[in-house]
C-alpha cells in the first residue's frame, strides 16, 4: 500500500475500538433474526461525488466481525468516485454483513469527507496558483482519530503538517514573553536541532524578523490576502510561507492567488461532512 | 454530574487516547522553550454562539498533562454560550496550559458542535410541533466517540436512539426476505423480551401491518411529510413513529409539523461542524 | 455461527487475558520439559451430563497459543452431551496442547455450567407452563464476562434481561423518592424513548399503578407464586410479567405455573458450578 | 493492606473494565431520572453468613464511577460476617451510588463466596487434622480474575498453589512419555533451579519413585483416603503431600484425617455461589 | 517453538507497542518516496559474533507491518553466529521492509546481546567448575521486557531466576526485624508451601542457620570466592547456593571455581551491550 | 517540570506495564511475611558517580503501588550524583516499599545509566569542540521505552534526532534507486513540506550534491575524522552536518574537533550500563 492509507496498527486499533462500541455485550440483536446459514452479497455505493479513503478500515472491520466475509474492494484510496458509482462489494454470511455495516461505513464515510473536502481546497488552491500553492492540515483531528483523518488528507491531496506537538516547533505569541522571536529561534534550533521550525507573525515586520532569525517555515496569522502578497514579496521564496486563518471554500482562491506556499485549514479535520456512501444488497441466497 | 454528561469512563480512555496522540514521545517540544516556572492564566472563550458539550474532557485534560493546573469552569454542559463569552478559565505551569490547549479544544469545539446542531434540529422540531416531536441521534458516530457524541446530542437537548446494535432490534427490509414483517416482529419479541423492536416502513401499508405485528416503534423511511401525516393519521398514538431520512435544517420543520413523534438524524454525529472556541491567554507570571 | 455465540471481539480480548495471566512472564515450565518435535491428540471429554458454550473461546486458546495446532469441534454451542461423550479434538504440538488445557477449559467448563444450569431452569418453567414461561438472565455476572455469560445463557435456552446499564429503564423504589411510579415512568419514555421500561413491584396495586403508568414491562419482586397468580389474572396479558427473587430450581416451576412470561435468575451466571469436562490425551507421536 | 487483599493494579483494571461492561455507552438510563442533587446513604449489608472479600473493589468502584462519593468501611477481608450484619456504608451523590451498586456487589459476592466456601474446607480440614491439613487452591480460576481470587482464597484462609504455569513446574503422566519420573524431575530441577517440583502419583509405588526422584511436592491423584493413609506413612514427612481429586465437603475430612500437608479443591474458584449481599438505601436527601 | 522462545503474547504485544512508538500518526515519511511496487530482498548480517535471541519479534513485527512481505530464517534462537553471517531473509515491498528494519533489529539486537553476554558467563563458569556452576539472572529486567529478556537469558544457556516477585520467597536482611531467620522460614512455607524459599547471607553462620531454617536455596550475598569455598563445604550439598554480588565477567570463574551450584548476574539483563546486526539490502526489483 | 522529564501518560503506561510484570498474579510473597503496620524509611543512595534520570518513573512506581507512600525526592533530573549521595527518601509502609523497590530501581538505574554515558560523550565532544558539538540520540530505543530514553537522553545532555519514523525524512541508499538524491529531495520536500529532510552521505562529492539539492541536515555516514574535516570545510556552515557510525567514547572527541555539528550515537540508549543506585533501609518502626 502506498502512502495514502494510514499504518495498518492505527487502523487495526481504531477499528476493534468501534466494533466494541456497537457489539457488545450482546452482539447485533437484529441480525441474530436471521438464519446464519443465509449468505448475501452488497454493494458499497457513492451517494454522492467524491473522493474515497478510509478503505482499510472497511476491510479491517470485516475482517474483525467475520474472517470467513469477503471484500473485494475495486477503488484506491484517494480516487475520485461518482454517484452511483460502486467502490467494491462484500460477500458472505448476511448476518455478519449487516452486524459490519455500520461501523465500515463509518469510517468510509467520515474518511471520504474529509477526503472529498480537502480534495476541493486543492483544486481551488491549484488553479488560483498555478500548482504552486499547497493545501495543509492541522492538529485539530477528532480526538483518536489522528493517523485516520491525515491520511484521508493525503488521499484527498493535501499534505500533513506536523503530526504531533513531538514532532516540530511552532512559536507563538504566548510562547515568547519577555524573550524576541530571535531568541525563541535560536533557543529552539539548538534544543531541536534539525526540526521544521515555524514562527506565528501577524505583521510584515514580524516576518522580516522571522527570516532573519532564521525560521525554517513562517505562518501568516489571519491577514487578508492583500498583506499577505506584501509577505511574499518581501520574503521572495527564502522561506516557505504558511496561511493560516480565515481561509474557507471562498477565500482560499484569493489566498493561493498571492502565491503563498502553503494554506493550512482546520476545517479538513474537524468540520468535514460525510461522504454519503451505501451498502446495497444485491443478492441473497 | 446529571446525565448530560458522558460516563467518566468513556471521559478517561478517550483523553489519554488523544493526549498519546498529540504528545508522544517527545513531549511539546516548543512548551519546552519556556521556562518552567512561568505561570499563566487562560480563558476559553467562544468565537460563536452555540451549546456547550465536552466539558469533562477539557477538565480531564488539564488533570492528565499536569495535575497542578487549576480548571475553574463556569458553564454547564447543554448551556448555550454567545460568541465572546467565557466558559471557564485554566490557571497554572503556562507550559502544561499550552501543551494541553489543543486537545482539550479538540474535544469541546467538537462535542459542542454536536451539540450546536443539535439544538438547532431541536429548536427547529419544537416550534412546527408545539414540543411533541422529539430529536433523535443515530448510530453514525464517529468511531471511538460514541459515548461522548451521544452525551453531547442530550446536552443539545435530543435524545439518543440505541446506543448499539447490542440494545435494541431495528428491522429493515434485509433483514426480512421470505419472512413477513409480522413473523419477524413475532421473532425478535420472543428472543429479546421488553426491546425496542422497531420496524422499517417505506409505505402506509407496511405502516399498517408493523402495528399489526406489535412493533413497538415504527421507523417512516424516506418518505415526503405529506405521507408521514398520512401514517402519523393511521396509527392514531397508538405506537411512536420516527421519521428517517431526507432531513435537514431546512425540512424539520415540515417534517414535525406532521405530529410524528420522533424525528432522527444522522448528521448531529456525523457531520456536525465544530463549535470555535479559544483559549486566550489573559495573564502571564 | 449463530446467535448463541458471543462476539468474537469478546472472545479474542477475554481469551488474551487469561493466557496472560496463566503464561508470563517465562511459559509453560513443565510443557518445558517435553521436546517440542513431540506431537499428541487430545479429546475434550464430558465427564457428566449438560449443555455445551464457550467452544469459540477454546478454539481462540489454542489459535494465541500455538496456531498450528488445529482444532475439531463437533458440537455446537447449545447442544447437549452426555457424560463421556466427545465434544472434540485438538492435534499438533502437545507441548502447546498442555500448555493451552487449562485456560480452555476454564473457559469452557465455566460456560458449559452456565449453560446446563439454565437449561435445567428452562425445562422446568417450560414443563409447568407449557411453554409460556421464559428464563431471563441479569445483571449478576462475573466481571470482564458478560458478554460471555449472556451467550452461555442463550446457549442453554434461556434469553438475555439488559445487557448493561446503558440498555433500559428499570425503576425500582430507590429511583423513586417524592415522585410517583406514574411520573417516573413518563419521564423515563420521555427521557430515552423507545426504550423497555420495567417497573418493579411488590404489591397487586403497584401493578395496576405501573400498567396505568405505561410500564413496558413489569418486575414482580420477591412475591410468592400465589400473589403471582393474583397479578398475572390482573393484568391479563396487558403487559408481560417478570418474576424476580426467591427463584430456586425448587421454586421455578410453581413460579411458572402461574402463567408469568419471564422469571429472572440470577444463579445462572453468579453462581453456576462448572460442567466436569476434561482433555484426554489419547495419541503421542 | 496486608496480604489477604490482592494487588492494587489487578484491582484497578478488572473494575475499568466491569464498568465498561455496565455503563457505556449512555451511562446509567435510570439513574439519569433522579436530580443529581439528591444524596444518599447506603448499608452494605450481609444477607447470610460468611467470610468477606473483594472489599478493595468496592472502594475502586465507587472511586471511578464518581470520586465524590465516600466510602467508609467496617470489616475487613478474611473476617467473618453474620446474617444481617453491615459491612461498610457509602455516602453522596444517590445517582451515582445506583449507577456502581451492581458492579460493586458483583465483586464483592463473588469474591465473598470464594473465601466462604475456602473457609467451610478449611474449617472441616484442620478440625479433623489437628490443624495439620491446609486447603489449596489450583488454576481453574474464573478466566481474568485469578488475582482476585487467589486473594479471595487467602481471605478464607486457603493457601494459593501456583499462580500460574510459569511459576513452579507440576509433573503428570502426560508430561512423561518414553522418560522416567526420575529423568523428568533431574531435568526440572536443572532447567528452573529452585522452583517447586511437583509430581503427580496415581500409586503408592509412584510416590516412592517421586521421594527419590527428588520431588519438592507430591501430589497423590484421585486417591481414596485409605490409600491416601498408606502413602502418608510411607513418605513419612520427608516430603509434602498433595491430595488432589474426588475432594468435596463431604470428603475433605477424611482426607484430612489421613494426615496429608495439602488438599487442593478446584471448585473453591470455579463453583463458589455467591455470598448474598445487599446494599440497602438508609437515608436520601 | 522450544522453551528458547518467549510466549507468543508477550512477543505479540511488545511488537505492537513497538511499532506504535516508531510509525504513528504518519507512518513511515521516508518510505513514502518509494514507489509502492518497488521489491526486495534484504538480509540480516551479523556484525559480530554472538548469540541469537528475538527471532520471534523479527517474525511479529514484519508480520504486523505488511503480512504480505515473507520471511526465511535460518538460525534458531540460542545458536551462536559468526560475524557476516546470515541469520535470514526477508522479501517484499520495499517500503514496508524499510518500515520495520529499525524495530525489528532493536528486538533482536538486544535480546541477542543479552543472551551473547549469557553465554560468555556460561562458559567462563562452566570451565572453572567442570560444568557444575549455572548462571542465573533476575528480576532487573527492562522494564516491559522481562518476559522476552528471560527467555533471551535462556537462550545464552542461562537459568531464570524468580519470573517475579508473585513467584518464589526471597527473604533478605529487610523482611527480617525482630524475627529470626528461622521464623522466617517457617512463617514462608506456612504461608507459600511448596515454593522456593530462599534466603539472604551473609557470613557462614547465617548459613548454618539457612540450612537449619529449611531454606530451599541460599543466597550467598557480596562475598569472596574464599568465603563462599568455606560455605560451600559447610553445605556439601545439602541445600543449593547462589552467589549474588561482585559477579563480573573477570570473577564470575572464581566463583564457579569454589563449586557453588548458581551465580545470579544483574549485568545479563540490565546493562548487555546489544549484538550488532545489520539488515543489508541485496536485491531490489 | 521541565523538558527534562518524559510525558506524563509516558511514565504512567511504563510504570503499570512494569508492576504487572512483577507483582501479579499473586503479589509480592515476600512482603508478605511483614506485619502491614510495620513502617520505614529508606534511601536512594548512588553507589557511583552518574547522571540521574528517570526520577518520574520512581515517584509513579510508589504511587501505584501505595499511594499511601511518601517520596521526598531532593534531585532533578539531569543533575550529577556522586557515590555515596542520597537522591530521595521514601517513608510508609515497609511492605509497599520493598513491594515496589526492584520496579523503580530499574527505571532508574536503565535510565540514569542512559543519562550518564550520554554526559561522558556530551563532555567529550564539548571539549573538542569548544561547546559546539552536540551529542545526538538516534530511533535505536529500547522497544516500549522511547519516550523515557529519550528523555534520558536530553536529561544528560544530549538532543533527541527524531522521535519516529513519523517525524522526519532520513533518505539512504536504499531509499534511491534509480533516482537522483536531488529528486528524492525535491520529492520529499513536496511530499513533506517544512520537515527535516536528511541526507545520508558516503563521500564529500554527495556531500556537495545533498547541499545542491537542498537537504536541510546532511549525515556523514562512516567517514574518519579527516575526512569528516574535508566534509566541514566545505560546507562551511550552510547546512548543519551529523557524524554517524565509527563513534565510542574513544573517538568522538576526534570527530568533535573537526567542528562537525552534530554526532549521532546509538550506544546511548541500546548500550548504556546502568548506573548502581540501591535503595537502603534507614529506619524501621
Amino acid at each position: 500500500m502506498n502512502d495514502l492509507y494510514p499504518p495498518l496498527a492505527a487502523v487495526k486499533e481504531a477499528v476493534a475500538r468501534a466494533l466494541a462500541e456497537d457489539l457488545l455485550p450482546l452482539g447485533d440483536l437484529t441480525a441474530a433474526l436471521l438464519q446464519p446459514d443465509v449468505e448475501g452479497v452488497a454493494d458499497f455505493v457513492a451517494r454522492a461525488d467524491g473522493v474515497v479513503a478510509g478503505s482499510a478500515c472497511v476491510w479491517e472491520t470485516f475482517s474483525q466481525v467475520d474472517p470467513s466475509v469477503s471484500v473485494r474492494w475495486s477503488i484506491d484510496d484517494g480516487a475520485e468516485v461518482r454517484e452511483g458509482e460502486s467502490l467494491g462489494q462484500v460477500e458472505g454470511c448476511l448476518a455478519s454483513i449487516l452486524s459490519a455495516e455500520r461501523t465500515a461505513l463509518n469510517f468510509l464515510c467520515h474518511l471520504s469527507g474529509v477526503a472529498s473536502l480537502t480534495r476541493r481546497y486543492v483544486r481551488a488552491a491549484s488553479q488560483a496558483s498555478q500548482n504552486r500553492t499547497r493545501i495543509w492540515d492541522t492538529r485539530k483531528t477528532t480526538p483518536g482519530l489522528r493517523a485516520l483523518e491525515k491520511a484521508a488528507v493525503r488521499a484527498g491531496g493535501g499534505v500533513n503538517h506536523r503530526g504531533s506537538l513531538s514532532e516540530a516547533v511552532l512559536i507563538k505569541d504566548n510562547h515568547l514573553g519577555g524573550i524576541s522571536m530571535t531568541v525563541a529561534v535560536r533557543r529552539a534550533r539548538l534544543r531541536w536541532p534539525g526540526r521544521m521550525i515555524e514562527v506565528e507573525c501577524d505583521t510584515p515586520e514580524q516576518v522580516d524578523e522571522a527570516v532573519e532569525a532564521g525560521a525554517t517555515i513562517i505562518m501568516l496569522d489571519n491577514m487578508a490576502p492583500s498583506m499577505v502578497e506584501v509577505c511574499v514579496g518581501k520574503v521572495a521564496g527564502r522561506v516557505p510561507l504558511e496561511v493560516s486563518g480565515r481561509v474557507s471554500l471562498d477565500t482560499v482562491g484569493d489566498y493561493a492567488a498571492t502565491g503563498v506556499d502553503l494554506i493550512s485549514v482546520g476545517a479538513l479535520t474537524h468540520s468535514a461532512p460525510v461522504l454519503d456512501i451505501g451498502l446495497d444488497l444485491i443478492e441473497r441466497r
